[in-house]
C-alpha cells in the first residue's frame, strides 16, 4: 500500500513543506522589516501609549503616530502577503492530498514562492504598478489552479 | 484498521476539501474584485508609484490615491474574510482529525460556506448592519464550535 | 510501523491540536471583542449603510463612522494576531510532521500561546511599547524556529 500523502517519505509533501516553510518565514520576516523601519525612521507608531518615553522611544513626539510612508510600505506588503500566503498554505496542503505529479507540484509551488518574493522586491523598490500586477497574478493563478484541482478531485470522489 | 482521517477515501475529509477549496477560491476572487473595481473606477490606488503613467494608468492624477468607497468596500470584505476564513480552514482540518459524523461535518462546513458567501452578497449590496451581523455570527459560531470540539477531544486524549 | 504523525494517538499532534484550537478561539474572540466595543461605544462603524436606523443603531449619526480609539484598539490587536497566528497554525502542523520530541513541541507551542495571550493583555491594558515588543518577539521566534526546523528536515530528505 502506498504511503500516506502527508509523509516525509512522499516527494510532493517535501516540496510543500519547503515552499510552506519559506512562505511562513517570509511572512515573519515582513513583520521584522516593519519593526526595523519603525526603529530606523523613529516613526510609524500605531498606539497612543507608544509615545511614552523609554528605551525604544527616547524622543517621543506626536508626529510619530502619523502615517509614515517608509514604514507603511512594509505594512502594505504584509497585508498583500496575508491576502495570498495563508490561502496558498492550505491550498498546497490539500493539493498534496490529491497526489499530483511531483513535477507539477514543484512547478506550481516553486512558481508561487518565486512570484511572491519578486512581488515584495518590486514593492520595496517601487517598481511600476504593472510589474507588481504581473507578479500578483502569477501567484494568484497558482492558488486558483490548486483550489480548482482539489475541488474537482474531491467532488468526483464524493 | 480504519483509514487515516486525511485520506480521500474518508467522506468527512472530502467534505472539508470541498468547503476549504471553495473558501480559498472565494478569498482569491475577492482580490480580483478589488482589482476589477480599481480598474473600473480608475481609482483606489495605494502606492505613490502607481501614479506613473502606463498601460494600467493612462491618466494619472493624485486623487487616485484617495480612499475610494467602491474599491474600499471590496477591501473591507476581504479583511472580514481574512478574519474568518483562515481560522475556518485550520479548525475544519483539525475537526476532520477527531472523526466527526459526516452529517455533522456536512452541516457545519456547508453552513460556514453559505454564511460567508451570503455575508459578501449582503456587504456588496449594502444591506443593513443587522443582516451582515447575523451572517457573521453564523459563520463565527461554526468555527467556535469546531474549535471547542477539537479542544475537548484533544484534552481528553492527553 | 509507527503511527502517522497526524493521529490522535500521537502526543505531539494532541499538543498541536490544543494550541491551535486555543489560538483559533482567540482569533474569533477578538472579533467578538470588536463587536462588543462597537456596541458599548455606539461607534467605530465602517460602512455608510451602518448609519441606517435599526435595532443595533437606534441613534445614527455621522460621527459613528469616525475612527474610535476604543474600537480600533481591538481591530489593531486582531491585525497583529492575523500577522502571527495563521503562520503559527501551519508552521505547527508541519512541525508535527517532522516528529519533534514532545518536550520541545510542548515548550514551543505552549510558549507561543502564552506569549500571544499576554501580548493581547498588554495591548488592552495599554502597556508600554517595550512589553508588547518582547511578547511579539517571543511568539515570532517560536514560529521562525519551527519554520527553519521544518525547512532543514525537508531539504535534508529531498
Amino acid at each position: 500500500m502506498p504511503q500516506h500523502p502527508y509523509s516525509i517519505q512522499i516527494r510532493v509533501f517535501l516540496t510543500y513543506m519547503i515552499a510552506a516553510a519559506l512562505m511562513i518565514l517570509k511572512l515573519m520576516a515582513q513583520g521584522w522589516m516593519t519593526v526595523y523601519r519603525m526603529i530606523k525612521s523613529d516613526s510609524g507608531l500605531l498606539n497612543p501609549e507608544d509615545l511614552a518615553p523609554g528605551p525604544v522611544n527616547r524622543n517621543p513626539r506626536p508626529q510619530q503616530l502619523e502615517l509614515n510612508e517608509y514604514v507603511d510600505r512594509s505594512r502594505r506588503i504584509q497585508r498583500n502577503d496575508l491576502e495570498n500566503i495563508p490561502a496558498f498554505l492550505v491550498a498546497g496542503l490539500l493539493f498534496v492530498a490529491v497526489r499530483p505529479s511531483p513535477l507539477l507540484a514543484d512547478a506550481l509551488m516553486g512558481t508561487f514562492v518565486v512570484a511572491r518574493l519578486l512581488h515584495t522586491a518590486a514593492y520595496l523598490s517601487k517598481q511600476r504598478h504593472e510589474i507588481r500586477a504581473v507578479l500578483f497574478t502569477i501567484g494568484s493563478l497558482v492558488v486558483i489552479y490548486m483550489g480548482i484541482h482539489v475541488l474537482i478531485v474531491a467532488v468526483s470522489l464524493l
